[in-house]
């Protein structure tokens, strides 16, 4: 290994012998003087070298200086080195108030000169450049918070002794619907990739796991260009036993993201501030909790009608409810509750005095939908009902229901889309900036 | 929601009033007491109830009493209940010396009768009903097992500053070759399924991530029946940046592992004894490493042929090797080292004095192969010219080898399939019975 020092823990260190390595940021090639500010994965620092330009028979070392001096000439952008050199504080110095004194120079690869983006170019083209748009510091912030979040998602779960499961992405049969549905030829049948993990959540609860938990990719063949959409894309799941309605899942739901946005803010809290301009709170809870036609009907008070045949919000919708949130409770997050059976799925279980409604919700945060989550229909003669309701066939749906026939606790859970959240906790446009790789309908590259 | 006491915490309670939540495991219907044993994901207890097998005016409860009663007597097997009652230390009896009197009974759904598998029932029909079979206490520690130890290595790349990266499932182009390759329709063009993450890995060191991990899904074509392959499966990944060899990858790989077994013994050391009957040993660092050469002479010498025209090991040269080592440094644990370059992929690094063999290694586990590892090649001509080598188009990997066009440091990492390790550690005899839902060229359900 190269034992390297990482950058952000140079300052800490005394002036004295160190080995730095990361990629060159900039190189100012002057005649008595070179600098090279170097970046790793956790910050940058100034490197200098004072130039030797011909070879001095005085000087036994001017050989390798003159070789020094033609290296740093040559180094394009990009270029991946690793530096010994002599570490001296220096106040003059902007960068940190340290610089390297190069003394040796390993270049472990050079980059073409020319780098095809800047920070102005297109998302496209970004897109299209991908790993090197991953450079930037806020970038690498962005999956150092990815990071971060999960793991205290995880640790949470863990410690709430949840299992955790992987889910084939592989299956016989649609998950969700027929719509938006990628299949593949598998040997001598066919097999769609799992648009959620849904029928294999449940299934977990009949095994009697009690609670369990999956981050996980899952595949939409939506066509839409929004935002908020991609073909792939990473789905936080959990769900769990015994709950009597989907308030239970939703006291979950708001624990889990206060200890994710806990550890962010106490990890990344001052680097959010430095690099997005953003003073990351963490919600409080209960977060707000208002059933969907009151929430339709508060937004329609505000003198917006939402342009919907059907009982659902629109994205405007959603962002005027939030607002309301903000300015009537200072609350990022709210849970719209109580959605129309018409417009969930058949395995919500709905309302025992108004099958009109389900014991659903929608997460919200910063005006856009983050999740769903819902108690689940666990009686096998209701669930079969609802889904012929829907217009499903049983049979296509038998391997899912037997799940049910052999005994199954009460239970709920939600899936939540983790760029969304990165998203909104980082005031980016798109979930396109969070994402590590973007699928579209039109883009598969990188 | 049902607010339950875990089966396994009751024994630790005093006398009084209890409620449990769980599946029936048996009921004994006698004329004058019924007896339950209701298991939950924590284990299993026994419940008595008092029958009453008829009204009696004398008794102002008599009818709730009957009710209880009839609806023990007619519970099946399986059915999810909870119950209400008061739990009582006795040694006498049996399961755990605690019992629990029935207060009241809610049923929250019913199984059919005829349960369809029993505890020697074959793996393929267990399989089919997996859902009953991970009911089996067994199967439970299982996937707790796989919980402990996939947090305990996130906690220690977590702690060691890894990034964590979803990286798309979805490809424009195969990422290992293109046999055992899905392919399926993408809108209007074809993409094919991730055989592994190792493109993106390595994107990512590109983009100066510096170290990182995934745990993700993986799929292969593979239409081979053994007890080690599927077609969809949970793949380890870690790749680290500024490494000297592979050497560097397996001192994080080895250390890797001994924070998830000593994760693992610690929590279920002692229900891995009970239900297992497994002594489970963190192995010591380091493990043994034999450059394969070596090791196919060291098998050879013990009188086993390799019955393979290539350079490589076969599956019972590995268990030979193992053997070996298990005799000679009573280790579980093998790394061979050095594989030749004929039988590695394009991206492997040559040793640098002899372009016929690989900075790379297989670790073997009981015999078995658990995972590849090697240090990549990351010289941009190199690696177009070893791309020739493997008869690959260079243009085909264009995107590919832009990510070493605009710099990159060393680097190297490791794959490694979840469910080997698990059936290893438990000594099971097949990766079905340590993954959730198997799926294979004929198995697609549930």
């Amino acid at each position: 290994m190269t034992e390297r020092i990482l950058i952000k823990n140079l300052s800490a260190l005394e002036d004295g012998p160190v080995r730095v390595a990361g990629w060159v940021e900039t190189v100012r090639d002057q005649k008595k003087v070179q600098f090279i500010v170097l970046r790793d994965e956790t910050g940058s620092v100034q490197l200098v070298n004072p130039a030797t330009r011909e070879l001095n028979d005085e000087d036994a070392d001017s050989a390798t200086k003159l070789e020094i001096t033609e290296a740093i000439s040559g180094l394009a952008q990009g270029s991946f080195v690793s530096i010994e050199g002599d570490l001296k504080h220096d106040e003059r110095v902007k960068l940190g108030g340290i610089e390297i004194k190069i003394r040796s120079l390993t270049i472990a690869s050079e980059a073409i000169p020319e780098t095809p983006i800047a920070s102005d170019s297109s998302s496209d083209k970004r897109m299209d450049w991908r790993f090197l748009d991953l450079r930037r510091p806020e970038q690498n912030l962005v999956f150092r918070i990815q990071t971060t979040f999960e793991h205290a998602l995880r640790t949470y779960w863990i410690e709430h002794d949840f299992i955790e499961v992987h889910t084939p992405k592989l299956m016989a049969s649609p998950s969700e619907s027929r719509a938006e549905l990628f299949e593949l030829e598998y040997f001598d049948t066919k097999a769609y990739l799992a648009q959620s993990p849904q029928f294999f959540k449940q299934m977990a609860q009949s095994a009697g796991f009690g609670a369990i938990f999956e981050i996980a990719p899952a595949f939409r063949a939506d066509p839409s260009f929004t935002s908020r959409h991609a073909t792939e894309f990473t789905s936080v799941d959990a769900e769990i036993s015994w709950v009597d309605s989907h308030e239970d899942v939703m006291k979950l739901h708001e624990e889990l993201l206060v200890a994710g946005f806990t550890a962010v803010k106490e990890k990344h809290g001052a680097a959010i501030k430095e690099l997005f301009d953003i003073d990351l709170e963490v919600p409080t809870v209960p977060f707000p909790r208002i059933p969907l036609a009151e929430a339709k009907q508060i937004v329609a008070d505000r003198g917006y009608e939402i342009p919907r045949a059907d009982a659902d919000m629109d994205p405007e919708g959603e962002r005027q409810i939030a607002a309301y949130v903000k300015e009537t409770y200072g609350h990022d997050f709210v849970f719209l509750t109580d959605y129309a059976s018409s417009i969930r799925p058949f395995y919500h279980m709905r309302h025992a005095d108004n099958p009109e409604l389900t014991n659903s919700y929608d997460l919200i945060y910063n005006g856009v939908e983050i999740s769903t989550g819902a108690q689940r229909e666990h009686r096998i003669d209701i669930l079969i009902e609802q889904a012929k309701d829907k217009g499903m066939e049983p049979e296509e749906l038998d391997f899912y229901l037997d799940f049910f026939r052999y005994g199954v606790p009460t239970h709920g859970g939600f899936g939540m889309g983790l760029a969304r959240v990165l998203m909104l906790m980082l005031h980016q446009q798109s979930i396109r900036e969070v994402t590590y790789l973007f699928r579209s309908p039109t883009r598969l590259m990188p």
